[in-house]
């Protein structure tokens, strides 16, 4: 069985992704990082959405980001803002934003494929993100996936490695609608980048407002427990 | 003042690169890791060396590889190889590879040059390594800054980075001649895979073989301790 590395989040797109590799027969190696973000939360959802899928390993990475403490992901001083919908973001890069964060992410997604033999890497980035995060881009990605096919001993001895993102060409309701068909459970996912401590997402940041609209698209109610 | 980031390893290599760019006027952010390598003590070398060098921040960033533990530098049941000179080593890549390691490391680079906005991240690779480490050739390099490039709110509004190797076509032999006319201070520098507890070097791993040839060769003593 071929197998996957995974970076699972523990939000809607990266769940997704989940089931979708899990569908075409990979065997799955999952990939969170505890990186002391705000919304820890996440690292627990992932662990109970996961159960059902098999996963071979689930491994959670320890992340050291206390040098890049100005996103609002991770300071304590710095608000995640808030809108009254989704457009009020505008193209802006906004203060969620972390130094790098997806090429730590996916650096060590590559160096846990080689060590576990696998030559396929899946993330959940897309379009809809890509406005904002410039590490969400199909140009950053092809990039990286040319870096990574120099990097590793692996590579250098024939072991190409792949760097997928299947849902990067689709809305966020594309992807609602597509984890809906594979019977994904989104009651066990979050995506809100300020949840209270109990796990209850804030429906007003900019995570909380396209999660919500795109629920609404596919005239399906988000399972997740709103404040 | 123009801001540099530095990989820093306590090492004879990247310890010369720190002396260059200071050389150059560089405010200068050093970086180290702390992965918990058997040959930690590299880290408090590194800052014993720095003290004279005026370094603006230091940070050293926890990290955990704990998924790679393949490596002989991690894993507490692979020994690391020794060899009567050399040229023993061969081409191989030896089990002294960490997976991704040198990625991993850049990407933290590129996240803290850009969270203090520095455009010039330096790292102490050279062809000596490259034979056995893909992560050390250029084209890896040149690789990685085309990545950097895509990947971070800096450089997508304009502001480039650079990764410089300064060291990359340099003999090991050329580098400690090139430091010693910088005045650098070898004795706070550590190049073993496998020192003792207290700091004293093997002599017979592959880093210790390629420095002492290195100090021979240009007719020196290398003047840190060797069991």
């Amino acid at each position: 069985m071929k197998k996957a590395v995974i970076l699972v989040s523990g939000g809607l797109d990266s769940s997704t992704v989940l089931a979708m590799v899990r569908e075409q027969g990979f065997e799955i190696y999952a990939l969170s990082f505890n990186y002391a973000q705000n919304h820890l939360v996440e690292i627990e959802k992932i662990k109970q959405f996961i159960k059902p899928y098999n996963v071979k390993k689930h491994k959670v990475i320890n992340l050291d980001l206390s040098a890049f403490n100005s996103s609002a992901l991770i300071a304590d001083d710095v608000d995640v803002p808030k809108y009254e919908n989704a457009a009020d973001v505008g193209d802006n890069i906004p203060v969620t934003y972390v130094p790098a964060r997806n090429t730590i992410f996916l650096s060590y997604a590559l160096g846990y494929a080689e060590m576990i033999g696998a030559n396929d890497i899946f993330i959940g980035a897309h379009v809809t993100d890509a406005a904002n995060y410039p590490d969400c881009r199909v140009e950053y990605l092809e990039s990286f996936e040319k870096m990574a096919n120099l990097a590793t001993k692996a590579a250098v001895e024939g072991s190409k490695v792949s760097i997928t993102a299947p849902l990067i060409q689709m809305s966020k309701s594309d992807i609602v609608a597509a984890g809906m068909k594979l019977g994904v459970d989104y009651s066990n996912t979050i995506s809100c980048y300020d949840p209270t401590s109990d796990g209850k997402s804030c429906g007003k940041c900019h995570a909380c407002l396209v999660r919500l609209q795109a629920f609404e698209n596919n005239k399906q109610t988000d399972p997740i427990i709103y404040v």
